[in-house]
């Protein structure tokens, strides 16, 4: 037990250079022209950069590394007591045209933590996990935290049975055959609360609120709510030219006033939590000399705070209907995503906050705007995130960036973290 | 001279019974399951829909049917001065899922208006020509009233040569060569002011104005000018969830307040004759969770008073200048057509007049606020045009439609405004 009250005062640091070699390698897996990364599930880039990975792990870890029914990606070290397993990671796939850090940056600062604890041949208590799952982003199969989402039983194989690639139409399932899952297998594999004892997520904010204040670390208290429907405008196609404006049913002018008016009810809560956006728009038929007929459009609300999209949902539909009499159109709404948001764990802030304490580090609180794998993990296991700041907010896009120095704080921060957790946790 | 003086005297009236099997025959070419017509260049509907036309007036005329470099089809029967042809038509291609009147009404009324006068033997001092324009409606080949613009030299054939059917990819010329034509015989070919005395077109109004009034003819005094812009907004597109709303550049909130504003700017010049829209909008990346970055729309004006439009576009202007500093936004504009109005030729409406009254049908004088074939000719020949009530005010669609009763009294009316032209144009 001496070694663990030493280590809680001795800091071990992350090893700066090689974290930032790894960062340059990853990337170096789909890099466009552009300098912005394609990396999306099961394209040349993916399965390069899963190769890489995984004799990155083998040779850090001295381990096999495992991939999961639906391809996730595990490996780790042993603890000295037969408890549930620590896990860190993120996932190593980007969207189109995406940055270098996101998710990239939390599986691998991951690697330094557990490395760096290998080769100073510190012992845990709890085995030590690293995972990077599958397709997190967005992506050409149409589904976004896939290895999260399945391997927490939340997809299932009948999900997933024909979902298939939008542009090559190869199927999904055979796609994770090709890197080393099985959905045949999945059944099986599926966690169970307390089959890890805690998971730990390192991101890139993705937000300006980090940056914007100086600060190097953010702890996750919750993990937003999403909420999304898909409206169905249906007017009347009509001729542009001998239509009258007041016999008109335009769908494009009611989807446009209620792209302003749904807005404006975002705008009137007043609080940087609350984010709404009408990102997908279609006309039908799309053409110049046609008054549009149909418009079909995804209105999304975010909000850590679900009482919030409670008074705001009866609203919105205020407007709906103001504005179906109004144009004299139809509106069919349909829910599609119905996501709550979802507390971080209270032990794994605290040991959050502990550990930027001890290392002298300022930090901020603040909700996660944007979803992520540990909205599923914790489901399973005490689950916890710490933010890097994105310089200028920007993410999802070539110039997504974090300064080296303000990832290897968060680094120190991550490890520390480990050693608290792992001292604290499974004490009778 | 004195069949001259009998005819104006003597009416003679069309075959009903004949008009209406003929416009049912037609309406068999491409006619679709719901009851709409798919008859664009070239299609399978369109091969038929000629072949047939052209026998038809072969045989109705006792004469040949000459295609001409753009695959308009031609035919006629002799005059006896040697005097300029005046000629009747419109097209007999259809938009998808069009109706069975836009354009073959005019076709089918000038056959019947001709075969009426040959087989009353009428001698008329003009030749008396028909023409069935190629192209006239939006098609896959992005090129609308092709074969009026073409002939008349405002199309070339260097603007020709590399158009591409949009689904296909057949080449526009190789189409035309199928159907007849050839675009290396164009030049030669190209009509000349004085080449024909005089065109009409009878056509569906497409608008309520004839309907609404209980009016069955309408004679038409001006062909709308049509001003179309091309926008691009460029916005900033960024993360749905982290990018608070005051970060934002929304492009499609930026296109949503400038639809709103355009309407506004339409609708305030209070003028039934005044028409604007945005039909087609694109957003890009279009997914759910991002904000949008870029959208392309394209902004339509309508109006035979071209003064009216000088006034709107320093107002259009100003919102878009307004809208892009309010939301960080850029626009950029370009005119991709700016069409002026077309009179139509006072002695035609003259004649359209003196007809209705002589056979006592109440009429109404209108523009048109669609374009036409006979905006083209208006360059090379006196030009006018009628009209006949489209029910409900609905034009390509399955459910266009024109009672037979109306007509009829437009193909009197026609036929009886050709007579007055024959005995009045070209007198010394």
């Amino acid at each position: 037990m001496g070694n663990q009250t030493a280590d809680t005062d001795t800091p071990i640091y992350i090893n700066k250079d090689r974290l930032e070699n790894h960062l340059r390698t990853l990337a170096t897996f789909g890099m466009n022209k552009g300098g912005g990364i394609d990396r999306s599930l099961g394209s040349k880039a993916d399965r390069e950069a899963r190769e890489w990975l995984g004799q990155l792990w083998q040779e850090a870890f001295q381990t096999q590394v495992k991939i999961d029914p639906i391809a996730n990606m595990w490996a780790g070290i042993e603890g000295e007591e037969p408890l549930p397993p620590i896990v860190l990671g993120s996932h190593h796939d980007a969207v189109k045209n995406g940055g270098r850090f996101d998710g990239a940056l939390g599986v691998l600062m991951a690697t330094e933590v557990i490395q760096r604890l290998k080769e100073q041949n510190h012992r845990m208590r709890h085995p030590l996990k690293i995972v990077s799952f599958s397709a997190e982003e967005p992506n050409p199969f149409n589904v976004s935290t896939l290895g999260s989402r399945t391997i927490t039983g939340k997809l299932k194989k009948e999900d997933l049975q024909d979902v298939v690639h939008s542009e090559t139409n190869v199927k999904l399932k055979d796609t994770i055959k090709q890197l080393g899952g099985d959905l045949e297998e999945l059944a099986a594999a599926v966690l169970k609360p307390g089959d890890f004892r805690a998971f730990i997520e390192c991101h890139i904010e993705q937000g300006r609120n980090l940056f914007d204040s100086g600060t190097p670390v953010g702890i996750v208290t919750k993990i937003t709510g999403i909420y999304r429907e898909k409206i169905r405008i249906t007017g009347e196609a009509n001729h542009a030219g001998t239509t009258q404006m007041k016999f008109r049913h335009d769908a494009l002018l009611a989807a446009s006033e209620l792209n302003v008016a749904f807005e404006n009810l975002i705008l009137e809560t007043n609080k940087k939590t609350v984010a709404g956006t009408i990102g997908y728009l279609k006309v039908f038929p799309n053409s110049a000399n046609i008054v549009p007929g149909e418009v079909e459009l995804i209105a999304e609300i975010r909000t850590p705070d679900s009482e919030i999209l409670q008074q705001m949902i009866p609203l919105f539909e205020q407007s709906i209907v103001r504005i179906e009499k109004k144009r004299g159109v139809q509106m069919s709404r349909k829910v599609i995503l119905n996501q709550e948001s979802i507390e971080m764990d209270s032990r794994i802030q605290k040991a959050l906050k502990e550990a930027m304490i001890f290392m002298e580090e300022p930090f901020l609180e603040l909700p996660s705007m944007a979803g992520h794998d540990a909205v599923h993990m914790a489901g399973i296991a005490h689950t916890g995130m710490l933010f890097v700041p994105s310089i200028d907010g920007k993410s999802h896009c070539p110039e997504e960036n974090t300064s080296m120095e303000d990832i290897v704080k968060a680094g120190n921060v991550l490890l520390k973290t480990v050693l608290i957790l792992d001292k604290e946790l499974d004490r009778i």
